[in-house]
């Protein structure tokens, strides 16, 4: 049974501690194999990738099929029905205009000193984007990465997806196909990360990797950060439910198990200030649990890292998530914009009773690369931001440069720096 | 003298790679060092923090010493002149107008399907600004992180500085002052960092950390970043000035020095499409060092990473720049805004004859916080997007969700998520 606890419970703070941290610390080893296979693929750039793949993806690899062909694209999108198609173009329509209501102009204004000053935005050149292979394939994932990279205007998409002893999920690439991705490679792990950030004679150097993947290349992503952008730091997915005693306890359920089915790192809490509906959501989840057929995942998460909290009333609900800063956040209430400006962090909030977060992991709009594990307290969803990059813009005259040059030339001074004073002063000799 | 290069020349790209590598690789002592000093910090708290300030910068401090009193900030700021105040709040001012004109708002927005969609912008609750100490302390620094952070509404915007041997710089605390920054701690170095990102009985946890500092802050601020979040990865700094041939030599020459003065790591390069130019700049830079009281520092950094570059004509000029992705990057030339568009990558662009980097550094109002060593490729100048956060708003209604259900559930069932299916399909029986 999902546990039921109060925030007056001896043990609450140790609870809640391994909730938070149960994805903190990464293995020293795992740090070193990964750093080992960058510095490998930075050296012998696909000579490395084609040994690395063999061993891990049990795939051989050439320099002529490193790259998904035309063909193997076509093959793939046979396979796939038309409905599927369609359903993945909705998703990709939508995901593309709410992304482009994002879209930030360039800017110029000039001020009373006659200084001219702006912000120019361009896209980024080109773009890596990681795809999961295997089992954990998903087309959605595709089209949040790459809808808004094209969107903003990148020129070049680079998707790389391993490909398992050859497998290929159909849908991702259909939706690589939906949504303009320019090529893709059959890359995964630490050596796809360290391929696109670096370049091979085959992989393209990237300016930005996005993109979730596992804790190899999670790291590889933190590694090269610097060397290329990455999105950030994807932790494992949580859900948290505030909820009044309003709503049906089976939507409740429903909603916390579809993130529970994630991964058993997954974490599913509830924070409800009626305990008619703890208990009524508590049976629920013990019932759907056992119709799932993923019941064993998302038992050991609701196990592990599920959490059902009764507090006293709604503002200590809201006070306790804005501790967490979840990463999705529904808000299971009656009138869910009266308490909205009181939310503070949450990557992700859905409103109301008629909002489970799975319309927006597909294709609400909203991007599903979500803040997770606490750092919606500063990181931002994925968004159009993350595919631009700014130049500041600055024009003096001659005269606005006059004016306020004493002032550049005493911070300069004060700062000890003589040759950026006489950078203005040698400007006003005449 | 200033090497003078050609495109052509046969060691040209070796001379470039020797420029454009200068700071790339870090020894993996320096990451030892700094990863055991967070363990420290995080493992022991204030005791850590004392120890460590004792051992590197050879001051005691105590719970009752760590942060800077009121009483201090008096003192300081009793030795700061008039003038300087009045310079110091000039460029605080417009440093606050220009970041003003970045804000973006909250939107929401509903479509065909009856659906409601937003992204809500917070400022973040806390951010931690590092300053360097000792000789390169700058009040500019202080200034253009700490008033962005307010004109963004950070409830506390936390500073640490070292103080080595005690001595603090009083236009520093006077930059603070004028900032409205909240508290500041006589900290510095990786211990400050992990301070900032962890929290001790003293520092107060923050959200985010900016802010310029030697190799062990910036390798302590990639080892956090997750944990928190972080501006950019600083390297040393750069200019690269496009000439057409117009304008002065003395004061392009002027403009290269302001930035070799820096450190000796700093690069400045002039790529022109005039011999004359060429030469002419060589012989003033060689005039003007021999007046800096930097020569040392500036000479050092000309001759091991500066050059003079010929082109052949503007257009390679800016296809070199483009390589080069620029932090600082002057455009130099009779029409600055004709050839504007073609500029992809630069931190900051200075346009035409009167507008030297230097006026840029202090009070133009543009941030001076930069991307380096080739990043303006993917990262943008600080901004007042650093200091807020964004969260997603998803609101159906009834008919919304039953509108696109269908779709949801079809996306769900081909990743394999029954349960992300049942949460939309549960809401749908009556």
């Amino acid at each position: 049974m999902m546990r039921i606890l109060k925030f007056s419970d001896p043990d609450f703070s140790a609870q809640l501690q391994r909730i938070e941290q149960r994805a903190d610390e990464v293995p020293d080893v795992i740090e070193e194999t990964v750093k080992t296979i960058i510095a490998d693929v930075r050296k012998r750039g696909d000579v490395a990738l084609f040994e690395l793949s063999a061993k891990f993806d049990r795939i051989d690899l050439t320099v002529e099929t490193i790259e998904v062909s035309a063909a193997e694209i076509d093959t793939a999108l046979a396979a796939v029905s038309d409905e599927s198609m369609a359903g993945l173009q909705l998703a990709a329509d939508r995901i593309a205009a709410y992304h482009a209501k994002q879209k930030q102009e360039t800017w110029l204004s000039t001020d009373e000193d006659d200084v001219l000053l702006g912000q120019m935005v361009r896209p980024l050149d080109r773009v890596g984007i990681y795809v999961p292979g295997g089992k954990a394939a998903y087309p959605s994932s595709v089209l949040m990465n790459a809808v808004p990279a094209k969107v903003a205007g990148v020129a070049e998409v680079i998707m790389v997806v391993p490909m398992p002893g050859g497998e290929v999920n159909p849908h991702v690439l259909a939706a690589a196909k939906i949504a303009g991705v320019d090529r893709i490679f059959k890359l995964g792990g630490a050596q796809a990360v360290a391929a696109l950030a670096y370049g091979t004679a085959s992989v393209p150097r990237v300016d930005k990797i996005t993109g979730p993947g596992n804790i190899y290349v999670a790291i590889a992503k933190k590694l090269v950060f610097g060397q290329v952008d990455i999105d950030m730091i994807a932790g494992p997915s949580e859900i948290l439910v505030i909820n009044d005693g309003s709503g049906n306890a089976a939507h409740i359920a429903a909603d916390l198990l579809s993130q529970a089915e994630h991964d058993e790192l997954a974490s599913a809490i509830l924070v409800t200030s009626s305990e008619t509906m703890a208990i009524a959501v508590q049976d629920e989840v013990e019932k759907q649990l056992q119709q799932l057929s993923r019941e064993t995942i998302a038992r050991q998460s609701i196990d592990d890292f599920g959490a059902i909290i009764l507090a006293e009333d709604l503002s200590e609900a809201i006070e306790f998530s804005n501790r967490i800063a979840p990463e999705h956040l529904e808000l299971a209430v009656d009138n869910p914009f009266a308490i909205l400006s009181a939310i503070r962090h949450a990557g992700a909030i859905f409103m109301g009773h008629h909002t489970p977060e799975a319309a927006g992991d597909y294709l609400a709009g909203p991007n599903h690369t979500l803040p997770t594990g606490g750092t919606a307290r500063f990181f931002s969803p994925l968004s159009l931001d993350d595919f631009v990059k700014k130049s500041s813009i600055l024009s003096f005259t001659e005269g606005g440069l006059q004016r306020l040059s004493q002032e550049i030339i005493q911070i300069a001074e004060l700062e000890g720096l003589e040759a950026h004073a006489k950078s203005v002063s040698i400007r006003l000799k005449k």
